[in-house]
């Protein structure tokens, strides 16, 4: 048995919630239930089974060649032959974030080999020539060429600024680049025809900083077929995420690796978060999808396996009961479901706003709050679902910790999310220095209406009660922010994590509530599951928001007072 | 350099702080600084250098023989040839608990040997025969035999009332035992010239539950140099402590394993029980151990590794700073300061509870105290200090993710600790329903009186704002126990878990209060440090326990009335 998501649980956010079927006049839910219907099968059957060994037999590279087992490229082909990736763009982004959910949850190191491609070929969908797009852009949705997003540098991992690959213009409009580049996934294997590399570097004599960088598109292979100037440095050995090549990547040890500018010159940052979003969102959905998985795995292995008593049976000689029996137990699942189903929630929510972005009646208010969520987005399923995997651990006792179950990998993989993309600390800044002030603060305030517009629809009983509960956190949230902004401190944003940390709970707190509302009168066990599960987060989870946020309202100076020779 | 534990910090704790050298009238300091420089020497030379092969090359086996790596033989041989731990029996309790650390610290799967050995010395030394000491104790202390701990079965792990191992009692007054044992830590090895099994077992005919548990030395091979029925079944491949091999051994595939009883017939229970307390504080040493190395190396990675630019240069030309200098980093390291050197400080009080409990003026209240402290001591270090390891992976960026670096692998090792000699929630349940409740409930008014006392010396500034802070959070505590024991429903302890985390965090802040007055009016930067450590925790820790002590107080049913078909 493969549990990899609940597809009830699917439906119920895509069309009980998020009325996924509203969106696209020429599909039908029939449609979106064949694509669910296609990636669970696909997942299950060609990236599941594989997942460990891929992590025990990770990639190796001998004379600048990367050897891997046979399963990762035997699975993209069928996933090339379904035509799921070409198909995607057609379909709403919601419904591609459920569907690809579930090769997260399968084998978060081989989709990422397509979960790159799909990012490189929307960015040069959106900023490349016509000319790139038919050249590129077509292999990659088919499946032939892979992509990769090559920002960070040894010396410069969060701080893009610092960059020091160099692009030198060529006299026939081209530039030959220079410069190493960390942390490349998927920076070289032979899964397919070409990988496309999207290389942020600087041009000679262009503003310093981040103003300097420009976007250039760096093929593997030249049009001509010769190999570019792009040498395989080495590959990193990661804790988890062990299927997906992690490379250190030279461009340029000879006449320099030969590439094409994408969008303007000293506009590569733009371009690349224009794009950012989508990235964020679904590393948030990958994490999601992870702690989803050890969720249904524990929960599975709480029902079967036995030990210890009822609490009310005294006799020593009763028979064993399913653990799910204990209370304890009962916690940490209960917590899982909080935290799984939750993020899952929150990523499908954004990815209805992508949809809204693009289609919808007011794009720009989508895309304001899809700005605002992004941070939240990515870093609560990365953080909050590693929690959940500990629990899915801690649920499996002793055989929790060995790999001859699943739940110790999907924690170790799933580590990988605070950090990629932005670490942690990166979106606490983003949420806090910039999503919450810009355009004199309307996307906090967006929010803030959003959430408001959920309480006062939630009027009558305990429904209510948890509206007033929200309602009274948001308020916080909207007075700590002048405070903090107010603040004359150079070091006024010392607290970011804490505010990303409190802002994310009481987030989700409201997607809890949201479906909470979508459950209607409708009583079934799924529902009350649903219910029992807000009212968790709100008594347990969502309280944990009130000391973080004296905290920040205390304009605390610990650790800026901290000196570095105190430690 | 060898980044294992601060011996500033260690000599603050053990002679500014818990006055160890009043402990043996016979033992100087100086004894105790050359114990504590060997085992620093012994392993940082030579158990920190195989750390990272022996995770890579784990144990495999093949007829029954274990093969693993050399260099686990020659750091041991080099143990007992140092006779750190034929000597520990000498030494105070807590001067041997750290030097221990520092081998935890190093190597703690490559330490899991002389552990276990020490652990089961101790218990025969308590419940054997003299010729049971005679002939198997004096060699375990000298690194010639090994010691395993045989508690778990398959179908058993926390609940020892379901082993069904029998012992069949022989006319010549030995056993033969029959049955299946799980996770057995350095079960079958070829590390010396035997291995000596603790096993529990039943004899027939005897009371049901742990009423019917009895204690059983089982010898690898015999006196007379025969194999003992003892079949190794399989290793387990873990997470993390890749260098222990764990073990599945089947006792009596034939004749049955020829056993000696040690302490009474059916009370094998209380004998293994009577090491528990310190079998539990090693466990807790053990993650404190690794949460404080992965803390110094992420402190020693954040001092020189640079990137970013200060908070108040704004100009993108300026040289990257030390990440030190990023008030986030500072937080991560403050939170790992914080955790590892409170976890450590209250392993190391406990080390000198069980030196007051064989040689102090009240070893009664020395016992009490510390059989309430053992779960917290157990379960605390274990929680935050992977909470450490996190933060010290989350400091070194997409490098800390990888096995180039120590802490990715500090993280896998200690994640074994929650579960391990009790898991989190057997803690739980040993706290909230029976040590809190023993003897009337002595020991947590005991606990609450060592808290007071504490807090009476707080008399001025700071450290009295800091004492006020503390003593309301116990008085809630005790009164919320009393709360939680009043209430006739039957699973009353189902949030024992909450209980005991609750209770965790307000032991440590007692244990920051202790170390903030040991600095007395001293102000070097060490002392800096620690206070502010201890704000920190006050400030931004201690409130933790705010909601989840009102969650208790309010008898929360969440968890309880979570339907196991609502999932």
């Amino acid at each position: 048995m493969t549990l990899l998501l609940s597809r009830r649980d699917l439906e119920f956010l895509l069309y009980d919630w998020l009325d996924a079927e509203s969106l696209h006049s020429e599909h039908s839910r029939e449609t979106f239930d064949a694509v669910l219907d296609l990636a669970a099968e696909v997942a299950a059957e060609h990236f599941a089974p594989h997942n460990k060994r891929a992590d025990a037999e990770e990639p190796t590279f001998d004379g600048g060649r990367v050897h891997m087992i046979p399963e990762v490229r035997k699975a993209l082909d069928v996933l090339a032959q379904t035509g799921l990736v070409a198909s995607s763009t057609e379909l709403p982004h919601v419904v591609s974030t459920a569907a690809f959910a579930y090769f997260q949850a399968a084998n978060p190191g081989t989709w990422a080999y397509p979960f790159l491609t799909i990012a490189a070929a929307n960015l040069l969908r959106a900023h490349g020539t016509p000319e790139q797009v038919e050249t590129y852009v077509e292999p990659m949705v088919e499946g032939r060429f892979h992509g990769t997003m090559c920002l960070s540098e040894p010396q410069a991992g969060s701080s893009l600024a610092d960059i020091t690959t160099r692009a030198e213009p060529q006299a026939d409009g081209t530039y030959r680049l220079f410069g190493n580049k960390m942390w490349i996934s998927a920076g070289e294997h032979e899964l397919g025809e070409n990988i496309v590399h999207l290389v942020l570097a600087k041009i000679p004599g262009g503003p310093p900083g981040v103003k300097g960088i420009s976007l250039f598109l760096v093929p593997k292979l030249l049009p001509d077929g010769r190999r570019n100037d792009i040498a395989l440095a080495g590959l990193n050995h990661k804790m988890g995420y062990r299927g997906t090549t992690n490379t250190l990547l030279n461009f340029g040890e000879g006449a320099g690796a030969v590439g094409q500018l994408v969008g303007p010159e000293h506009g590569g940052l733009a371009c690349m978060f224009h794009m950012m979003n989508e990235a964020r969102v679904g590393v948030g959905a990958g994490a999601a999808a992870l702690g989803y998985t050890g969720y249904l795995k524990s929960l599975d292995y709480a029902r079967t396996r036995t030990q210890g008593r009822a609490t009310s049976a005294k006799d020593p000689a009763a028979p064993p009961v399913p653990i799910i029996e204990h209370p304890d137990v009962r916690r940490m699942l209960l917590a899982q479901k909080c935290y799984a189903e939750g993020a899952l929630a929150l990523v499908l929510y954004c990815g209805r706003l992508l949809d809204d972005q693009n289609t919808g009646p007011d794009p720009d208010r989508a895309r304001l709050l899809l700005d605002v969520l992004t941070p939240i987005a990515k870093s609560w399923p990365s953080q909050w679902c590693v929690a959940a995997n500990d629990l899915a651990i801690q649920v499996h006792g002793g055989y929790g910790y060995t790999r001859e179950y699943d739940v110790e990998q999907h924690y170790r993989d799933n580590r990988l999310n605070p950090i990629h993309e932005g670490t942690h600390g990166i979106q606490a800044l983003d949420l806090l220095g910039r999503k919450v002030v810009i355009q004199g603060g309307a996307g906090l305030a967006l929010l803030r209406e959003i959430v408001a517009a959920t309480c006062a629809r939630a009027t009558t009983g305990e429904a209510a009660e948890l509206a007033a509960q929200l309602d009274a956190v948001w308020d916080r949230i909207v007075a700590v922010t002048a405070r903090i902004h107010a603040d004359p401190h150079p070091e006024r944003l010392a607290d970011a994590t804490t505010y990303l940390e409190a802002v994310g709970h009481a987030a989700v707190a409201w997607i809890w509530l949201e479906q909470y509302l979508a459950c209607g009168d409708r009583d079934e066990p799924f529902h009350r599951g649903k219910r029992q599960a807000a009212r968790y987060f709100f008594r347990r989870e969502l309280p944990r928001t009130g000391p973080q946020l004296d905290l920040l309202a205390a304009l605390d100076r610990t650790t800026v007072e901290m000196e570095p020779d105190w430690f």
